[in-house]
């Protein structure tokens, strides 16, 4: 499948190496190509990542995953340009610069607002609830962590859930995009968790069930 | 240890039930003795519990632990009188009506709210991230469901700490009161997925570490 990637931080830098080793073609976009993180990504891929613009990444991309600092994703979607029918995976948390809280919550979340930011693509919210640094190591103690996702076209939804399993998650589908009101107050636990209460990144949530 | 309960209702008899089953003493607080909720649950602990009023209940227990209807929730421990230096186990999760969303967050939580009206109480978080029914027998799989907790005192959350085992829970301390802020939208998700997503009870969130 061929991947575009918003962003080349510690997200985005994640999903292009554990897709590529799926076997994905992947495309960072970038505001800047010769900026040390997406220098540093691409070095990281061995010559198996690309990069270009926004614009460019979208255009490359079947799916197209935004991982940007969330102060910066408005701006980033509507350097795509064009967005119809592509698949959305919004992996932002929409994170206080102190760590400490959510600037978006309650009667909203952050991928409501990228579903309206990209009103013709098909959003998915997924990857957000877990440290990059797990993503294609997944397991702990013999347990492989969840990889929540949610939102409300099932189509998308099938392919995300691939692109999950791709990251060595255990694919886990809490139904429509207004769920993420609750994914990403996860995330912020998590978050809180590994920051404020420094255990580190070497944690992340399951659902049990019988 | 003795141990009020506001209210008598899922969460409350639960609670009792576990907790008599581990050799404390409950005294349930409700406004009408002749409820049919509270007779229920006297009658399933089969001569083992009591009841009264708040007040009376708050004053028999060393512990007082909230599991009325949020909307109920201020009036109760307004009639609860002095709850200086009590433990107050707050096991609310502030629903709307048609269980699709929280009436607060963001900047606040229900414990915060909590803390508020029972000024001169210890407040502590627990009991709301799962369905009582699984209080008791919560594994899954050979897996113990989690019990997360948070709060400001580290004496109370050791109590809560044992009340939490005493449930069957494996105890999970996420740090401070206002991470409620983020256990009641992880309650709210465990709700969704119950009700809204039609999985019922039987599922629970872990914390996975290495």
């Amino acid at each position: 499948m061929k991947i575009g990637i918003l962003g080349a931080g510690n997200v985005g830098a994640a999903l292009a190496r554990v897709w590529i080793a799926k076997g994905h073609e992947v495309m960072f976009g970038v505001p800047d190509l010769k900026g040390e993180r997406v220098q540093k990504a691409l070095a990281d891929l061995g010559g198996k990542g690309r990069a270009s613009n926004n614009a460019e990444a979208a255009k490359f991309g079947e799916v197209v995953a935004i991982a940007v600092p969330w102060p910066a994703a408005k701006q980033a979607i509507a350097n795509c340009g064009n967005l119809a029918g592509k698949i959305l995976v919004d992996c932002l948390n929409p994170l206080a610069p102190d760590l400490k809280g959510l600037t978006v919550g309650g009667n909203t979340s952050a991928a409501e607002e990228v579903a309206l930011w990209a009103a013709s693509a098909l959003v998915v919210k997924a990857f957000n609830t877990i440290g990059a640094g797990n993503f294609g190591h997944a397991e702990f103690s013999g347990q492989r962590a969840d990889g929540f996702y949610c939102g409300d076209n099932s189509a998308a939804k099938s392919t995300v859930k691939r692109l999950i399993e791709d990251a060595g998650l255990n694919p886990v589908d809490v139904g429509p995009l207004r769920n993420a009101r609750l994914l990403e107050p996860l995330a912020m636990l998590w978050i809180d968790l590994a920051v404020n209460q420094c255990w580190g990144p070497n944690h992340a949530f399951k659902l049990l069930r019988r």
